[in-house]
This record gives structure tokens, C-alpha cells and sequence, in this order.
């Protein structure tokens, strides 16, 4: 392990550097002002392994919010809190190859189901699942859960985003009200809206994102404190949807080209693992037509065929 | 004139009579309380000539709300305030075939913009169009251009029903932001689904739909006191949209056994007109499959055919 | 009437004039190298009373085929052969909102069942249905039905562009399979497109088109030779479709702006007709979006405003 | 190595008649008379290990077409003929979410290209790019690719099943002339439908999907002969689709709850692997309402959590 850790410090910065370019071809979320300001060319990487060996190279101390890849652990903590009959009865399973913010499929198939966690339909359904008996009291249960999984005490919200993202985001209030007339979603729209928006904006670096990843590849355990975070069958759901629906309507090529289980974020954030092995976080805020990270896709390819970490 | 109009006095309560059974093939909308209460198998006409003669039969004194019958006038009064270019650069001209409450085009096809006024998301979008330096004086000025209409300084609305719509109309709700997302929607939008489901609640009977259909029959001038209440253009605009759109997306098939121009609502009302000679109030509570009035669809279809009075 | 036609002749050269330019927005269609050849430019029509008496004026004495402005007369003959409720069973009433040759609804709505009998799907529906022992008799049929209404009896088939559309024909044939498919289309495929395709290439020119429309204006009769060749109740149902349906996806635009029962092929030719007045054809080959002559369009536009000629 | 399959013997016949009840939910595919035939309540199954150890339960010795589970070996023929790009020039990489058969995205997302290479758009686009001077020479090639996979010379199509399909496939003739329509498929379409419904009608029994399978298990070597058979590189895209597209719209919920690359047949099979350890073949004809076996998948969850094999 230390030999691939050492080889992964001296390539990194040249891998890096070779896909920087790729940003060129991308744009940085401008829907807020707060995501507008994230430098276009930025790349940066952080790979931690089970013996807390880290490998970083570019940008990687650049701070970000966590925006779509919070889905994951909101997930992950509203099955902990509700189980998966319940989640599963309120959520489906499947890709939709649609657009995140899409409400096709709402409309067509089975009424007000979002077909999977992960889209923001699934995503604001299943922040309304998180048990707590208020939004503050949820949205603080989030915000500690997260600090223990990446070990980071200092984790916080971004106001700015958070009060950006609440104000302008009438498409998300748009899902938010198609699953409460259909009788999906319970409570009280603003409320659950408050949350979903309040864990998108958690800061963190990449740092964080692999430590946090790290805790899914080790099946549920913080393999640098020993601590069981999260029950091995609720990570096994986790990472499965991370394979096939992680990386929004891009997920399918991501598999192939890349074939780690990861998501990915509008602020260019991207969580990836290798089972067992290595947590890794990614930021480089050009997005692709699809909305994710550009350079940090060709990045993760790159590292990918090169050390051979397909799980396929 | 007049012996047509002794023709249909005497021949209307037994085609009422066979319209009646139709009823039990339809269900009474039930999502707000209020329209649950209306009588199955009620059934109700007024008809009135540009001489001011009524022929009536059935429970014709039956009050209800205008539902989506009122969107015919509340684009009557946009285009009036704002003109046809700027309106129909917020709303387009075509037929849909979709469900009145669907969101598909909207995502599918020049997003945001809604296929036609008549649908909801085309009414919400006219709603927000009425002019007013308020949310007050908006619905103010729509139930004052109602009451002209009609000849009636008693209409108000059903303030019960206004209310339970503002509280379930989740859809609604959802359509608004939706709009307001893609940047068509201005104005903030729980002002503007008042402004809508205020126009909705209003109170009619079928006499009153009846005289308010007659302007329209005779191009925007009330035959009986002779003022001229809307543009010539304006209300062939209308008629048009009665034609194509006027019964959700059973519209084609009116067109084709009914073939008169027309606009339905979901409490069961039905305002019809004869160009140049009659205006039509119906009311029958129990829809079918489409969201028209079963009955009062049968009974329209019987006279049409009776009196040959299709415009094709 | 003397005096309308006076002033149509007189003000016609003018009309056309100033609506030519606006062919240099749209595109002749190409799909086939027969219609590419149309001049881009060309743009003529012709306006048949009920005395006989012409007014013409532009290229109006080109040739061109009939495309889809034969389904109108496929669909009456159609109803002839099986009437209302055989025809009704295969093919809906409904304006769609979609490409003319879409099959979003085709597989959304109560699958294989057209939407209406305007759209490829259900005129190729409608074809399968018009009578005769063979594909071949089935064909001459329907040429010597157009013969009649035209009252020209040297009518034929442009075999260059029958046999170039049987050849290229694809999506026509994916449709076609598609209903075969779910059990709606009987027969042979093949053969039903070779009566659709035969049809569609029948030559014309503004005053054939003219003679058929007034027919339809007439309700059925020819008022020049006394004839009835349709039924008053078929002649109600195409005048019918062909306000809502008749123009693709901008059939409400075209009601609202021009007002009158019209049917576009993508030859460039348009048929219209005032109800009980005139027979109307149009020719002009260039395309706009949804595939209606551009020119065309705001000719018959200009002459409908002028003579106020909407039916609303 | 021996102990487990040790295991796997003694348990099967249990595992394999709890789960036999399940299928009385499902039903047999009925389109063609040969499918219908199929026995209601079968169920069988074979997995084979590297050291070519059995472990076998049921109807395992029942014949069936192999239907969709060819597709996996076609796509890694057009892959090993044309390479990755020219293949992913014409499919694509993502699941739909819709039915096998659909066309909803190939009209509303870049038209004409598959979204992926097993719904039956993209593997009949697949089947058109076998290289082969003649139809013939083509479906040979197949069927002599699928015996050394199977390491079976008996191997052979049903020719009766060949023919139905042929007859009765409007469905996936309509595809395939949508395909031709839209410029993506070359050659002529009656041709890549044999060799689609060619290969789709090759006969296999349990051993021969798990053969097949220990393939894709092994990397692309045969472990039991010892040949390469198919490059690394092809198998890692096999079985990357066939984990997030394998069983058609319940790919996800089969991700989730079995974990294991895995491809599905309306005739009832199903084939599967453990990564480096077993390949695995199913037949149970009654389906559910996605098109997979019912009692199968009951019985491939059950040895999945049991033995502990998700790969997630």
C-alpha cells in the first residue's frame, strides 16, 4: 500500500496538470452568485487510504459546499432513521437517464414517486424523512452526522449559499409541491426545502469528501478510529446507487469509462471510493453539459485506468 | 326567433330528462370539501337570445363556481390590459391533447411557456398579467369586469372555496414555480395563485353564464343594454380558444359533435355560445374522465344536433 | 359577390407581392429530391367562388403534390366507406401539440390509437381503411374520387415522387410497424403505405385545390355542377379537423390568425375555404418550422384580415 | 473453493423451492405460440466454479431461447469487430428507465441514437454492426462465437421461435426503421432483424449460460481451457452494462438487492457472475411485470444474501 500511495504522489501533479485543460470546455454554475465566484480553472485532488496516507495535488484546500454529493449521507442517514421499507416505499431505485432537476418521469410513471434518491425529487423527499422535531433539530442532526464522518468538527453551513439557493429555487419548489399534491411528501414544503438547501451547503475540502468517502469504502467503519459509523447493508445501498445513478444522466458512461462508485455535485465537487481501499475528494468547478466536473471526471478516468480500479 | 325560442321551452325539460342518466357514469370532484357536496344527478340549461328571452329546464337555479370557465374572461381582460403581442409572448396558441394539470410540455417544448391559456399553467400565467397595483385591486378588477358581464352587481366569491383551493392546490402551486423558475412568471407567486383561485371561487348560476356567453355571441357588445364591453378582436381571440381548447383535452371531440365554441370547469359548468344568436349557462356536477360535465356534455351534443347549430 | 371578387382581382398581385419575401425565412423541404427542386421562391393562389368565378394571381399555375392535404379527402372517403364509429375506433379526435410525425403519444395515451387523422399516424390508420379488393383498387379509388371533387379528370400520380417516398419512407414505416404492432393497423403495412404514399403524390395545381375546398365550402355539393359527393354530416367532421388539426402543430396559431378550415402539405400547398363562399388553394414551397408555407401562411393571413373572413 | 459449492449443493433444493412459489405472480410470455408453451411454475438453475465444479437444482436441465441474455455477447462481438468508438458512435451508455421496447428517448433525446446497447433499439443496433459479407455469414459468426463461449458445438438456433419472432415483431421493426429513418442504422432493416431475431433464438440450457458466464467471471479467459477468449477491456463494459442495464427498468432495484452483473431473457433465464468465482445460469419462465423472471430473481436474492456476493 505504501508503494501506491508513493506512486500516486509523484503522478498526481502531472495528472492534474494534463487534465486542467479540459476545464476549457465547461462553465461554472452561475444559477447563484456564491457558485459564479469558483475560479474556471481550478482542479484539485485528495486519495486517503485505510492507514490515513494521503495523496493531494492542485487545489485541493479549496473550499466548496457539498451541494448534490450530501445526497449520499442524507440517504444513508434517512435509512438509519427509517429503514428500508420505508425509504424504498417513498423513493424508487432505477436511473431515469433524465436531466436532475427533470419532472418527466414524476408525471409519466407510478404519480409523485421520484425514481431514485438521487435526483432532486428523490433527493427532497428524502430529506423530508430525517427524523428530528424541527428543521432546525434535522438540519443539526445532518450537520453532526456529517462532522463525525469526515472527523471534522469544524464543518459548517455556507449562509450565503443557503439563503441563495432558498431564494432562487423555484424548479426545486416546483418538485417539492408536485410531491406534496400527490401525496407523496409530508409536512410542510418550506420546512423540507430549508433542509435540503441547509445540507447542500455544508463546506468542505477535498480532504473532507475522502474521509467521508473513505468511511463507504471501509463498509460503514472509520478505519482510522474504528468507530462503526454506518450499518454495512445501508453503505451496500449507498454505494449501489452511487454506481448506477451517481454522476446524474451521465452515470452509465461514468461506469465505464471510470467504474468507481462516486457523486458529484453542481459546485464541481466529486466523492469517489475504491472499495476497500481508498476514500477520494475532487473539485473543479467547469461543469459539463450534463453537470459535472469536467476536469475532474478526466482526472478521475485518468487515475482510474492507470492504477486500475474499476471494480468492473 | 321567437318560435325557436318557444321550440327549445317546450323541448328542454325531456332532453334534460334523457341528459340526466348520463350523470351516473361520472364522479362529482372531490379534492376541496365544497364540490363534494354538489348533487350527483343535478342538471341545469338557461339559453338566451340577443332579445333577452330565456328557455330553462332542469335545476338552472343551481349556484356554483366558474372554475376554469373563468379563464375565458380573465384572458379577455389580460389582452385587454396588456395587448396580444405581449401576452402571447408569455403564453402560446395550441392545443396540447395533455391533461389540463400536465407539466410535460412545459418541460418538453420552449420551456416554461404554456401551450395555451386555457390549460392551468397558461391561466396561472394570465392571472399574473391582470393589471392592478395590488393583489386586491387585481381580483377587484376581474370580479367588477365579471359583474359587467353578466349584468350582475351581485356576483362575489365562494370564500370558503377559495380557501381550501389556496390550502391543496399544491399543483397549481407547483405549475407557478415551475413558471417562475424558467423566468416566465414575474411577480411573486402566491399573490399570483390568489389572483387565480379568486377568479375561480367566483359564484355564477346559469343565467348568469348564460348572458356573460351572450357578449361574446354577438362580438363583444351586450345586446340588451348595447355597450360595447370587449374589442371585436379580442373575443375572436376567445372564441377561438374555446374552439380548440375550450374542453380540456376532449376538446377535438366537442369540436366534432358539439361543434360550438365553449369552456367547462371543474365544478360542472359549461358556457357555450351561438355566434350571433344565443348564449349558454350549463351546470351538471358529475364529470367524466376528462374533467367535463358527463351530462352536460350529452345535453349540448342533443340540442347542436337538434337545432344545427355546429359553426362547421 | 361580383363585387368581392372584383376586389379580390384587383388587390390579389399586390397581396402576393408582399407576402414573397417572407419565403426567405423558411427552407423547401429535401427529404426527397422531387420537392427539393420547387422553386424557393413561388408562391400562388387561387379563390373559387360558388359562381364559378376565379381570382387568381402569382405562380398559381404550378404543379405540385398533394402531400398531406390529401389526408382530408382520404379521411372523408374513409368515412364514407365505414362510417363514424369503425373510423373512430382507430383513430381519435384530438389536436396533440406534437410533430406531425411524433409518436410521444402514440406510446403515452392508450397506445397505437392515433390522435387524430391529420398527423402521418392516423392518416396512414385511415388509409388502411379506405375499401377495395386491392392495394391497386384501393388507389384508384381514391384518384377517382380527387378526380371528381376536382372535377378534372386528367388528375394522376407523380410516380417519381410516389416511388422516392416509398423508398425513403422510413419513419412512415416505423409508425406504420408501430401500430401494426399493437394490434390497431390491419393488413399488409407495405401495402397500406403504398395507398398512403400513391395519394399523397397526386398532382395539382391552386385551382384543383380550389375546386375540391369549395366543395367542402358547399357541404358537400358542387355548386357548379349540382352534384352532392359528400354527405352535409362527412363534410362536418373534415371542416372540423381541419380547423383544429389542420395545420400540424401550429393549427391554433393558424385559428386564431387566419380563422379559417385550411389543410397544409409539405409540398408547400395549402387548401382553405370560407364556409358556404370560396374554395381556396395555395401553393408556396417554402417551409417554416412546422412545416406550412411560410408565404403561404401570410398570404392567406393578410386576405382573411382584409376580407374579415374568420369563422370566430 | 470446495467448501462452498459443497454448500451450494446442499442448500439449492431448498432455496430453489421456496422461491418456486413466487412465480404464480409472474406470468409466461405469450406473444409467440413457442414462448407460451413454456412451463408455468419451472424453475432451475447451474452455477459452475473456475475449477469446473457444478452445483445445479431444479429444472436445470430444461432448454430455452436465450432471447434478450444474448445481447451481452453481441455487444462484445460488435466491440471485438469495431472497436469502442465506432460502437459508441451509434448506443449509448445510459440506463432509461423506460420499458425495454420504448421509444420515448430515441424521439426526445438525440434522436435515433439507443440509449444503451440492451434496450432492444440499441441491441438491434448492435446486431447490424457484426462484421459478415452476408446476413448469413453474420448470424454463423454469432452462433460460432456463442458455442466457444458455452464450449457447447451442439448449439443451435430454434427455428420455429426464429420464425415467429420474424413474423410478429412489428414492435422492433417499427425501431428499427426508426433507426434507419433517423440516419443511425445502415444496411437493410429486414437483414438486422434476422440476424437479431437470429441470435435471439439460439437454444441453452443452465450450463451453457453458466459457462458463458464463468467467462465474463474470469476476465474474458475460459478457466477451464485456459484460451483468452474476449480482451479484458470488452468484458469490463460487458459486465459494467450488465450491472446498470442488465434487467431492463428494475436494474437498479436488482442492484440493490442482488448486487451481481446479470442479464435477463423473456423466455425466463437469467445469466449471472461472481466476479472471479462462478458463473451462473437460471430459467424460470413466469415473469413479472418488467419483463424479468419472477421466481428467478427470488432465487438469485436469496443465494446472493446468503453467500454474502454483491460486489457493492
Amino acid at each position: 500500500m505504501n508503494i501506491e500511495i508513493e506512486k500516486l504522489r509523484k503522478q498526481l501533479p502531472e495528472w492534474v496538470k494534463s487534465s486542467v485543460p479540459h476545464s476549457s470546455a465547461g462553465k461554472v454554475a452561475s444559477y447563484i452568485p456564491e457558485l459564479a465566484k469558483a475560479s474556471h480553472d481550478a482542479l484539485g485532488i485528495t486519495l486517503l487510504n485505510t492507514k490515513g496516507e494521503f495523496a493531494s495535488a492542485g487545489n485541493f484546500e479549496m473550499c466548496f459546499t457539498m451541494q448534490s454529493i450530501s445526497k449520499v449521507y442524507t440517504l444513508i442517514l434517512a435509512l438509519m432513521d427509517n429503514g428500508e421499507d420505508k425509504v424504498f416505499s417513498k423513493v424508487g431505485m432505477e436511473p431515469t437517464g433524465d436531466n436532475f432537476n427533470s419532472m418527466l418521469k414524476l408525471e409519466l410513471v407510478r404519480p409523485g414517486i421520484p425514481f431514485n434518491p438521487f435526483i432532486n425529487a428523490g433527493a427532497i423527499m428524502v430529506s423530508s424523512l430525517i427524523h428530528g422535531s424541527s428543521q432546525q433539530e434535522k438540519s443539526e442532526r445532518i450537520l453532526q452526522f456529517f462532522k463525525e464522518l469526515a472527523n471534522n468538527n469544524n464543518l459548517k453551513h455556507d449562509e450565503d449559499v443557503f439563503h441563495s439557493e432558498l431564494e432562487s429555487g423555484h424548479l426545486n419548489r416546483s418538485i417539492a409541491y408536485f410531491l406534496k399534491g400527490n401525496g407523496v411528501l409530508d409536512g410542510d414544503v418550506e420546512e423540507v426545502l430549508q433542509i435540503y438547501f441547509c445540507h447542500c451547503s455544508i463546506l468542505v475540502n477535498c480532504a473532507d469528501l475522502a474521509r467521508m468517502a473513505l468511511v463507504l469504502a471501509c463498509d460503514g467503519t472509520d478505519p482510522l478510529t474504528g468507530k462503526e459509523l454506518i450499518p454495512h447493508r445501508v453503505v451496500q445501498i449507498a454505494k449501489t446507487f452511487m454506481t448506477t445513478c451517481g454522476m446524474y444522466n451521465a452515470s452509465g458512461e461514468f461506469a465505464i469509462q471510470v467504474g468507481l462508485p462516486a457523486k458529484s455535485g453542481v459546485s464541481g465537487g466529486i466523492l469517489a471510493l475504491v472499495p476497500g481501499r481508498y476514500g477520494i475528494g475532487v473539485i473543479g468547478p467547469s461543469l459539463n453539459d450534463k453537470g459535472n466536473s469536467q476536469a475532474g471526471i478526466e482526472l478521475l478516468e485518468k487515475i482510474s485506468q492507470e492504477m486500475k480500479w474499476s471494480i468492473f
